[in-house]
């Protein structure tokens, strides 16, 4: 199976970014977390980006915060799909970050989730690589079925709680 | 080649979607492009979503303005990755449009472009494809040339223009 | 009389949505309280709202966050009054929040309640369900008086502290 | 029936309110339009409002655009349900009328459509007389038919219009 | 010398309007602070504001949030200077506060100060004042000096912290 | 009677401030309009306004847009009341210079109207200066009696329009 | 003296970009101009910016609109500083532009001017130059007065359109 | 070598500031900080700014928050660069002070920061010294090459981390 990269533009942003990496590890989908920055080792985003899908990636997740050029930057080198994942940092409240990632010009696409959107990364990444593989995407049809039944038993858990009020 | 669905909330948003069309038929992309919305004809959103990875769909686009839910009610669905297109309505620029698409809650991802990104949605869904299609990869290697090229072309166009001043 | 739906989108939207389901209680309405996603229960939600009349609900009051999509798919498979309950989420103060809740498309309106007024959601149920129910809008009337003596009460008290300024 | 007053802070919201007439017209739902503003004629307002039920409204419309006060200020002074139609404004595209419409604290509620969703004023007051009248509650339910219909209609179009792309 | 009525929709705003009163009788400006709601006790509103020029009130500070209707209800009723004072709630950090608050239509201005700006809207109630008063323009005068002052102590102190950094 | 002065930042703002003048001069206020930068003509500014009370102005008017400091610049010279128009411009719809107007800080109130609101600005120096002068607050008693009297006109106006849809 | 290098990411933006050249020349600063896209030709914006300061550049003006990337890696590739001339794009009205440039994490900072403010962005340039060289700190003083004498001069023609009033 | 004055509006701003004096220490620039209002102490804002360029002074920096016009009254008094640092204040989360000293008019620009920026502030100032000053050029070409030293520290920190996981 092709590879995930999961890059982020400031270690700080691992606190959010563990999500993604939990979730990739559920799915049993192979991944690389870097911390990179398209502004302090542009260099080093540059040399990733190109040589990603050589390198047996399939997809590219960039967290990073504030004007966020991370997701910009790499889909600037490869033609990978490149999701972008919106930062919330101390002002503003993300629509900084959110802004900087989604409003990429014709021509460059980064599929943008939600800000904070960690685990949505992954589950996007998922559905990518799923397009061409049946067993992900049965895994995915679960994970979807499972929700869906615990949607259900905090349904039910309610129903006591609306009891004893 | 699997095929990209292209929704549309609205016949009206089809002004906007058409460049998604050019861009997928610039691509040799097989599509489908339909008006289906999350709130005038659900039973028809539903449906299409079921189905559509059976129907042969690869990924789907999804454009819709205002309280844009039709890429979310696709999403909850399919699992097949969904790309939600931002269409800018005649009040708040956009914001609408794009908060409602973007901001999905975990479990549920929408990969979002750009408010009115219509010709990156359709190279979205052609990276996403690409990922398992070396021929498309291709294309879109060259596609990313000729970018570049144009720009290099508009570059030296401008320094006539320059000593023209 | 006719029951309210109190739906909320997730578990969690139960704090806030307290305050709805005691202040329902409190005027004597029927309610039952129910956890339905857009998204990650889709066809519990269409199910719930495309019975909802059938069933004796008169009113559905919807409690979401973020990209809000609940309250117009149920409106979607309803032609009842749906409120929107908007919940504040971790990013963005609510606004997504309400924008995706309240800027709904021609054709099928919610009626969107503050940012947290989920006090007032319950309000509004009760006033809806009191066009037809004299004994409902009497409550409403004391309601009203009562809310003006506790300000006016309020008042009072204030002279008091400004005194010892 | 029980009529619908539909309130406007000033007679140019009457281009936009027109619609809610109509819609309301087509439902042959009858109905009162006055130009009362919140602020220009203060005492008009307190009278209309504190009568409206004894009058035979069932529900009051008020639209208002900048610092719209008018739906507020009948809430203050009614136990109806009051429906607030934002009216953009020559500046901040709205958000003024919206924010200064729905964020109503807790005892007042006032149900808030989009900015400028004339129509849907009319839809949700039809709603919510429609809880308790049958009849008018059927033709919601040919209305939302039709709607589907007109959907469909276009999407047979739109399978036309992309022949000929 | 005429009194300043010192408006609040909540007593909850008193943590903030503390300060304006505070201010007031710093200047020995005399003035009463009430508790009066817009939406819950309008008939008290609007006894207040049409009886407050006979009853001796110069200017009239209303505080609010959220919707803020209080401030443009009271200058509904009377052409006294009605000063808004903007108080910031739990969402929106004040924005639909300052809003609701200043874009008032033609016709009815509201003096609005900053989103919790409780001191400034004391100090412009004493400049509305000191307009015929010499003796109060004299004491605004000397505050305006003193401030001066107290800017130059603290970038004194401030040499002091630099040197030891 | 105290004079009024009203200065704006750019001629380009006098399209704006047109209607504060007629409005004056529709009540007898004598008045003085300046061109006056708080960036390009600062010495001006500050002579303008530190001499502002003794030359005989009792309310300082100050129009300007984007970064508009104008008003906060004359208010830190002078402690007479100061009364900021925000003037849209052409990006961010005037939130710029709404912001930059009434955020000011504890010390130097800036009393602001609606973005754009020129007539208001000069209905406010009148209520200013009406404080203390009873034939003022008699015509702005009559401009209120008069502007319900045209609302009465135009909703009787409706009735006919109402008529004929 | 050393040049200044404006960029801009698309040919587009020279409608704005024209009035910071025409700045320049005004003031006999050698500069370049470039159609430069940090997206679609990142390696020529990596060249340029490395090579800058050896290549004779004293400051690099880069301007570009939506999710704006070029000056914030321009800056990451060179220490040269770095403006930041944000272009209001079809939506959103140029926030996007704005928060994209200006909210660079620490260490790459961009010294961002206003939303289309090409003449600043040059007026800035030629600051920053001015810092070690007299002769042009001198011009930029004669800028000043004579920006002074135009606003006086439009001082003295609006007195003459208020007489006409 | 030349001066770099740090400028704050209020001696809070310290908090924020202490970080753009640490780093100018670092590069060991001579600097001069002072608490000094557009508001509170304009005289002296006045003198510091028509004095600082004979005063030896090169770059200012100006800090402040809300309604922030300190920025902006420097630089209409000095054609030295001033580079505006927007300080977060306790509402609207430092939109305000970012747009109150970016969006300048025609003719006087600020180099705008992030808000909250303050390492940046002195960034940029170095970087402005830095045009004439090969020696403090090493030293940022050095301060770039450390930084990006630290990223790939972390880098190879994270993926230990990963392992863990």
């Amino acid at each position: 199976m092709k590879k995930v990269a999961v890059l982020m533009g400031s270690d700080s942003d691992f606190e959010t970014v563990a999500e993604t990496i939990t979730q990739l590890k559920a799915f049993g989908i192979p991944f690389e977390a870097r911390v990179i920055s398209a502004h302090r080792t542009p260099y080093d985003a540059e040399r990733f980006a190109k040589n990603a899908r050589g390198d047996g990636f399939g997809v590219i997740i960039a967290a990073a915060g504030k004007a966020a050029h991370l997701a910009g930057i790499i889909a600037a080198y490869t033609a990978l799909p490149v999701i972008g994942l919106p930062i919330k940092s101390s002002t503003l409240d993300g629509l900084d970050s959110l802004l900087s990632i989604v409003q990429m010009p014709a021509g460059i696409p980064v599929a943008t989730v939600a800000i904070g959107g960690a685990q949505n990364a992954a589950l996007l990444a998922a559905q990518i690589l799923a397009v061409s593989d049946e067993a992900l995407a049965e895994k995915l049809g679960i994970f979807k079925s499972e929700m869906a039944e615990s949607i259900r038993a905090r349904d039910i858990k309610l129903q006591a709680r609306i009891r004893e009020l």
